[in-house]
């Protein structure tokens, strides 16, 4: 197949691709707010009837909450499955936004043009850059260069309670050869990345309790024991003087970084002064003897999300409080355990806990890191039609965050999964005015095209 | 004149003194809530008529916000001034009380008869022991054994906002040789305190900033410092190992107990297990080197009183939050110098705020701690007269909490205060089901009566 005509129609029929996209994006389906049940099946409806304009034989198939859509068509080549969900997060606070959030439209910025709504960029921004290239091979040669098998979920922002029974109920029908799934970013503005590395999650949530009931601190204060200063005395020491975390056996299981790997990311350049001060801070915090991106990409940490106890409300309460409690989650790598990570975590915490307070153990979630093996030809392949197409050369990256699908694509298909993305890291995605750049959903649709091409 | 026929007269009269008290309690007068405006007055009005029925030339005195009560009434002795207050705490949550809260009845409990509604300790039961120890001497007299100033305050519970100005404005007429106080409790339930020692109070609020906003804690995690971690590291060293606060310079001015003092708390038979134990502890976690006693009277402590940061709901979210803040107190003693250690704290915080995070700082309050000179021959009276009224001999103790109108009288009417009061460790003050011993209203007044006659 020629890809320059098939190129040439995706630029030709951009406006259009916007359009189709714009027709996506109107439909608010907020997959957490049972208020937009309606939506969400509407959103897989119209994705069901764009893929069957293409040739695809899509069905929407309902489960316990909303609904996945399941597409197949015959290629030439290798067979993919590519995934991405046509869910939306809330859109509050409303006040925050420059527009309505379901009514898209092309803004002018200074880093050039946007295409402003919720979803624009997470994920149906980029879900449609996939489906364009699918429509251009099919418009332009009457047949893909793949066979395909194409699943958009509707649950991904709320948790995606029904895939793993889906995968398993489905996983005949779902089998190929590699999962393609674009819900990541560039690398930066002009340098598209493939993601080799996710961290996993660890979750824990710890209460103390102290006394058995709120105490007056001018009564009490001195001889009873403050549960928020057990807290504070614990986690404060979480992590030593040199940022690495202090619970015992904690870095079990984490590898030094192939050299391979550390010379390539080396190479991109990294700006870490950029990063940080773009949030504004400007010394990394993390373990005093990694680069920032080995923080990020490669390293595993030990985070306080969330902390709360006695009175917090205005003005002062000279209370003694019974109870206090935290949230903390561990991002790990590797082949750390996370099982063995919480066991590990819980006694080092009750090591600490005097005899007079309780500890307890909340737990939530536990996955491994899933690392990629690059080996898979489709990855060289991919790095190169990246790199026909972007300004710089792709790259194969890690990534700080956890996408689960990634790995039940893994365990339950026993597929290794490419995530390739266009994101921008201000895309403001899960916050007001979310956007995605006119040229990463352009890009985007060339690039799939590309790589579709180079696949088969 | 001849105590005992005045304790008689109380003996018998206790039926209608005890009505005249559910007057006062039937009474709704919660002064924090602007609806309960009208009820305050009415009971200051109250206050003003049953002064005026034992011949006391009583009035009521407008504030900004709610109204002073002031009498005056000659007799032989001395000049003291009486203060109390007639407002109380609002009563929610109401589902938790056994009765309306502004309906008061005597009940029956395993450990004798109770006076059961809001006020009835906290502290219309308290002053109206000393207004019905001076009806007793009016009755039976015709006369008062002292030359008595009334002084009733009506926003007690809400931060006596009137308290300062109204003491300057009227300091001339409400001179006198020394303040009584009634608003304090017995050391146990057979041995009455006076209270020679009340600890300061200086409240500080810090806020850490690190990113300009909340992070993703995948992308971000390891890298960007986050300010719970700053926060949790400073308030975990505010206590060393051996329970001392960590903050240089605090314990300057924290005098040694007087020996005699200390032979004296040493014969009061404290019972810490009982003290700890009713709140569900059992070991002091103060300084390892003081009694529990100690602990709570004459040494100074650091409390955190509230914490927050990050995601504190059901659930988890993996937020690297922007900031996190505490709220701090700290009880003083002896000449400590509440501003001088507020400037201690905050240097010492800001020199463990990393340079990436900032840290705001917002002061709540600043009292130095009261010691009353017991060199004043009312004290010494006051104990003889106590000790003949309850089986216990009377103390000089301590009071952990402030009571600041002690102090205004200190600083502003250069007037000592004797604290003497009679309300039990369980009357459940400021909680549901609030009740006084219908011993402690009998003897209460008794005791007064004894005070009274004692002084002149």
């Amino acid at each position: 197949m020629s890809t320059d005509a098939v190129l040439a129609r995706i630029d030709a029929d951009l406006p259009a691709a916007t359009e189709r996209l714009f027709e996506l994006l109107r439909i608010p389906s907020i997959s957490t707010d049972p208020a937009y049940r309606d939506a969400c099946r509407s959103a897989a409806e119209w994705l069901v009837a764009d893929l069957a304009s293409i040739g695809v034989d899509a069905s929407l198939r309902d489960t316990p909450g909303h609904p996945m859509v399941v597409g197949h068509v015959e290629g030439d080549g290798p067979h993919v499955l590519f995934y991405g969900h046509y869910d939306v997060q809330p859109v509050d606070p409303l006040e925050l936004w420059d527009r309505d959030p379901f009514d898209p439209a092309i803004e002018n910025t200074e880093h050039g043009q946007v295409i402003r709504a919720r979803g624009a960029s997470d994920d149906k921004g980029q879900l449609m850059t996939f489906v364009e290239a699918c429509r251009a091979f099919h418009a332009e040669h009457g047949r893909m260069p793949c066979h395909i098998t194409f699943f958009f979920e509707g649950e991904e922002e709320s948790g995606s309670p029904s895939l793993v029974p889906f995968l398993h109920e489905n996983a005949e029908e779902l089998q190929a050869d590699i999962a393609l799934i674009c819900d990541t970013g560039l690398f930066d503005a002009k340098t598209p990345g493939i993601v080799t590395m996710l961290r996993g999650l660890l979750g824990e949530e710890i209460e103390i309790q102290g006394p058995t009931k709120d105490l007056h601190s001018g009564f009490f204060g001195g001889a009873a024991m403050n549960p928020i200063r057990v807290l504070t005395r614990i986690l404060g020491a979480l992590h030593d003087d040199d940022g690495r975390v202090a619970v015992p056996g904690f870095y079990d299981g984490v590898p030094d970084l192939d050299p391979a790997l550390r010379s390539q990311w080396d190479g991109l350049g990294f700006d870490a002064a950029a990063f940080l001060g773009g949030v504004g801070l400007s010394a990394p915090a993390g373990e005093r003897d990694r680069t920032p991106l080995e923080q990020i990409w490669s390293r595993p940490t030990a985070e306080i999300n969330g902390i709360h106890g006695g009175y917090t409300g205005a003005g002062f309460k000279t209370v003694l409080p019974a109870r206090a409690s935290a949230k903390v989650s561990f991002r790990l790598v590797g082949s750390q355990d996370p099982h063995a990570i919480r066991e590990s975590f819980r006694d080092w915490v009750r090591a600490q806990v005097p005899d007079d307070c309780k500890v307890t153990f909340h737990g939530h979630g536990a996955s491994p890191a899933s690392v990629m093996s690059t080996d898979h030809p489709a990855f060289e392949r991919a790095r190169q039609a990246l790199s026909a197409e972007w300004p710089g050369e792709a790259a194969f990256v890690g990534a700080g965050g956890s996408i689960p699908v990634a790995g039940h694509f893994k365990t339950i298909l026993g597929m290794d999964a490419m995530l390739i993305g266009f994101a921008q890291s201000d895309d403001q995605i899960h916050s007001p005015n979310e956007k995605y750049d006119v040229d990463s959903f352009h890009r985007g649709i060339r690039s799939w095209a590309r790589i579709l091409d180079a696949l088969q």
